[in-house]
């Protein structure tokens, strides 16, 4: 192999695929990045078998061929060169790839291509939809947050996908929150499908296409077993989660008794001071929902945590309320989880009882629902 | 105590004390921050017994007091609140700081004044000198990490500082390198002294003042067991090393036989890159010193690291040698450290063998010497 890029687009791909690399492995080539040098181009693919990347950079190829070697070496040594043509080569035979730009070189040491795991490639197929990557990040960062972190109940630590018609819906729930975000696809899928995604790889997803622009295509492999996602010379894999996800449709209140509608900035500023009180005491933040008594006073929201031993706090927000006097208590991370990943200027909370869930949405937007269980405390 | 201040003020003045408060103590009040009101003005402190920091802000107050709460909680609160007014009150005989801002409010419990240590003020004392932030800032950066980070010979984890005439010397050393750096006091002293102080609390000094304009003042307390330091409305406090440091001029080789002169960015990019294959070695970077043979080739340098397992690199660096070719390995990191430290454009380096301490001094500046024990490694 020999191989001549730019510095600047060897250390960005590599950067990419690193996120892939596997941290901690027993077997040592995934802790390797794969190089193959072929038609114009220089690929770098990573995998922990859990995610995979690939990225793509210009080179000028004078001779093809692949090698894997030490990620973390590969990527300090590219992120210490100059802005200048890196030359990468491998002696025919050898496993070791010779590194060279400017007056610096070096020679690093490699694994043969061919123990690295095979990864599909999107290569020609038809993708399964095509999503516009600020909105596919979007609804990740407003949904993937509520799965759950533990592997008790494997499908909860993923991320319903469901493909129907001409609407994508993403849902996630832990048990205790259920976040749903749904969007328009620009065209209808071919057959309606549901996967379900690891949560953390599509966090990753969502952070690997960060500074992607236009479209993201996306392709579930025809075994139903892998999502792939293609955004101009990145790619990403993730393995899939087989099982069968809860009817979340269900789990949305359909009515409420009292409903307030509140400034989201306010909401989430009085959520994490209470937060900070919360703490000492199983994260217990009260919600008290006042109603006014008259157009110029339309009521209040007081936020309020108590600690036995630190103390306690508590804020006055005006609020537009509907309905009967109420009191709630969720966990405060949750309430400002939910309220720092909503756009909108004004959230609304719906709720029946200080035993059932409570359902928050974005005032004038139907697309995102997000539903908590509350926390049942003595005399609220 | 009824005090108000202005909510940026107070979270700026908690901001700088809590770097002084005790992360695990079995002492609770040494988590907490002290608040005295008195005469116009909010004075917050803390300290972990090896430094305090204290930082005083305008307010108005209603009524003097004092009382101490939990840093953490005090902190976290008010940097949640807006840029507005804040009013802190204890109701007499009470232990609850009383805080409210805008729509907010919080009780916080706490301990009494009368637990927390006793720290000693520079008040209306003369100060033993004065120096400008900045220079100050500076010799601790290139000083004090050169310092041991165990407590095996307790003087090593401290930094000499020389007050003589009118020269500020400051000197530190772990046994494999020492760092001296010393400059000139607008005024001399009234009395020569030498103290040790703990390297991480000069690094904490620097950080406390990190932002500080003007002059530091200064002052050793009457018994030398203190160092205290004041910039406008912030003072430090830290104990000091009793105990007798090393004649660290006698360690300073006085001649060579070999001196390069290198860029001192090139050297610093090529012993970082070393660095990176020197892990897998015991950090060890070698140096290759090589005379030019006419005024149109001066000489170069060769940077290098090789660790079996890994791969091994090369930089070339052109460089100005004099004296007879030579070889010498240092630890990477400590070059680096050294070069990152230093400000010149170009830096010289002076030996005599591989087993003898190189010497790294700024060209055209001689407040700052660098002496590295070398590595001695096989067949150099």
């Amino acid at each position: 192999m020999q191989v001549t890029c730019q510095q600047g687009e060897l250390h960005r791909a590599l950067a990419h695929v690193s996120r892939a690399v596997a941290r901690k492995s027993t077997l040592p080539v995934l802790s390797n990045v794969l190089l193959s040098a072929q038609e114009g181009q220089l690929r770098l693919a990573a995998t922990n078998l859990e995610i995979a990347i690939a990225a793509s950079l210009p080179a000028r190829v004078a001779e093809a061929g692949q090698l894997t070697v030490r990620a973390d070496l590969l990527t300090e040594f590219i992120s210490s060169l100059p802005s200048d043509e890196v030359t990468l080569r491998i002696e025919p035979g050898s496993l070791t790839l010779a590194v060279s730009c400017s007056y610096s070189k070096a020679n690093i040491k490699g694994i043969p291509a061919e123990d690295f795991p095979t990864l599909p490639e999107i290569g020609e197929q038809t993708p399964t939809a095509r999503i516009e990557s600020g909105l596919l990040r979007e609804m990740i960062g407003q949904v993937a947050f509520a799965a759950a972190t533990d592997d008790s109940r494997p499908v909860l630590a993923g991320v319903l996908v469901e493909f129907q018609g001409s609407t994508l819906t993403m849902a996630a729930a832990d048990g205790f929150r259920l976040s749903v975000r749904s969007a328009e696809l620009d065209e209808p899928v071919a057959e309606d499908l549901s996967i379900i995604v690891p949560a953390r790889a599509l966090q990753e997803l969502a952070r690997s296409m960060a500074d992607a622009e236009g479209t993201i295509d996306l392709l579930v492999t025809p075994t139903r077993s892998q999502l792939l996602a293609r955004s101009g010379p990145v790619e990403f894999l993730s393995r899939l989660i087989d099982g069968h996800f809860p009817e979340f449709r269900q789990i949305i209140p359909k009515t409420y008794n009292t409903r307030v509608v509140v400034s989201r900035e306010a909401f989430l500023a009085a959520a994490r001071r209470a937060k900070i009180f919360a703490q000492s005491n199983n994260e217990v933040v009260r919600l008290q929902l006042l109603p006014g008594d008259s157009e110029l006073d339309p009521g209040a929201v007081i936020v309020s945590a108590q600690a036995a031993e630190a103390g306690d706090n508590e804020d006055l927000l005006s609020a537009r309320v509907e309905g009967p006097k109420a009191q709630i208590a969720f966990n405060g991370r949750y309430l400002s989880d939910v309220l720092s990943v909503m756009k909108s200027a004004e959230v609304a909370l719906e709720m029946t009882s200080p035993n059932a869930a409570g359902v928050f949405r974005p005032v004038g937007d139907t697309t995102f629902t997000h539903v908590i269980m509350p926390m049942v405390i003595g005399n609220i």
